[in-house]
């Protein structure tokens, strides 16, 4: 049941594996929602469903007072929309374009020279999981203009508003990105180190599945510790890590694999403790990250 | 219910806050259990509840047939079974101590020669979730000393069983460390990078803690085509991901903020694709982890 104030025609840019995602769970949202794509073929599935296929990149664009935009770099981007600037006046622009928080803030100032509205969004969840409770999308500009179409938004997922600066949720997506990396490498290292003792990587990711999510669950502690500035000590220290960093490295050599970020993370530590840390918890860590890297580092 | 069967008198060295949450495990689990510790006062709460304290270090040992050792270190683990090695002959050890699986096959080759049985073993929890279902216990060593003890290792939370080489159970712990630095390395690298925009850490914390376990659970599917030695890209392939870790570089830069990891990441990336990955899944990068760092990486 979709009633009338909930309801928002939105235009979709864009029909990758993630725009058709958005277009289809707009229209079950109960949103009449019109795509345009340069291979018209990709939006078939969707015609069928009851989404309109527009004419021309023009029609789309002056179709609905609401443009969200999903293509693959915002080179892309500006080559869809640039020539057709001037019909952007007095529409809502929502860029879902993966990139920089600097692309995301200069793109808010090229919408805003066209009488454009423009939030930048990003989703953290593969296509499959649009429209359920597993997607994460996250969302900054102008807050009147979030509160005005999160009722649209929400029907691709749980929405978070992060704030006014534009950059936010770019910026909000690559520390989850690097999160991501952190994840992966170390379980690959875990998987070559075992891996050279016999054991097979799908042992290891068992473990793995089990030790991140416990792991991550102390991340609030530490956040606390952080955003209060003090970081006792409530399970082990900096210098009792260290100990065990030590036999991480000296491991990996024994094992004859790679030991740069056995390296790098004790490295971390040995500056933190340099800097009289070494009694305080991990999050005290968090001053060697904030420090910028020695030129040439 | 204990059964008969199942119950084994049990001997804890060791009583730091683990050794302590060991000794009062096993007595709940139905084994009569006897401890011995340098200041006998850290044994008062377990004495109360029905623990026997010995009145010597050579009674504890020769109290009974399964001692069970968890103390700071194998300097600490030698300090105090050295001198009595003579009462060890016919026991079994289950040693708990944290170090390097070299120091666990040499200190099975000392068992040996003193005529012991040795069981390797490392504790994945902290002491507040022994006797839980959080508690994982990893031990290695002789199957059929593993399958003798097994019920009373039990009564410690679920208790794997690794294989006959000694050094698997510190193997596996540090690729366990390993994997929770890198988890939170990722999380201080992006509290760093979003902290400079004002955002606080606590915010991070609550992505960190739903997007950790997301990415852990992608392991088992990286770990099979690891296994099969193949690596189809079923999401990103591995250059998709280096346009988004140039990004991560890119914006660690902009924040003023250390850009060592995210250098690292990209740096395992590039690698890859030199050696014509760029277009497999992230599952690939495992031999650029397998590959020994170059002499003075």
């Amino acid at each position: 049941m979709t009633t009338k104030n909930s309801t928002h025609p939105v235009t979709v840019l864009g029909l990758g594996l993630m725009g058709r995602a958005l277009a289809g769970a707009f229209l079950r949202g109960g949103h009449p929602t019109t795509v345009w794509n340069r291979t018209a073929a990709k939006a078939d599935d969707l015609v069928a469903e009851g989404v309109t296929l527009a004419g021309s990149l023009q029609d789309a664009l002056t179709a609905n007072p609401l443009i969200v935009v999903c293509v693959s770099d915002y080179e892309a981007f500006h080559g869809l929309l640039d020539p057709h600037g001037a019909l952007l006046e007095g529409r809502a622009l929502v860029n879902l374009t993966s990139g920089t928080s600097e692309q995301a803030r200069e793109t808010a100032a090229w919408a805003a020279g066209l009488g454009a509205t423009y939030l930048d969004g990003v989703i953290l969840a593969v296509p499959q999981a649009i429209a359920t409770p597993d997607a994460i999308l996250l969302h900054s500009g102008p807050a009147e203009a979030f509160e005005q179409y999160e009722p649209v938004l929400r029907s691709l997922g749980p929405t978070t508003y992060l704030g006014t600066d534009h950059g936010l949720s770019a910026l909000h997506d690559i520390a989850v990105l690097g999160l991501m990396w952190s994840v992966l490498n170390g379980f690959l290292q875990g998987a070559a180190l075992l891996g050279s003792a016999g054991v097979p990587a799908s042992a290891f990711a068992d473990l793995t599945t089990r030790m991140a999510a416990t792991v991550a669950d102390w991340t609030p502690g530490y956040a606390k510790q952080i955003d209060e500035g003090a970081y006792p000590a409530y399970d082990s220290t900096i210098d009792t890590h260290l100990a065990a960093m030590d036999h991480l490295v000296h491991e990996s050599e024994a094992a004859g694999i790679n030991t740069e970020l056995p390296k790098s993370v004790k490295a971390f530590a040995d500056r933190a403790i340099a800097a009289g840390r070494g009694g305080d918890g991990y999050a005290a860590m968090i001053e060697v990250f904030r420090t910028p890297s020695e030129v040439g580092a």
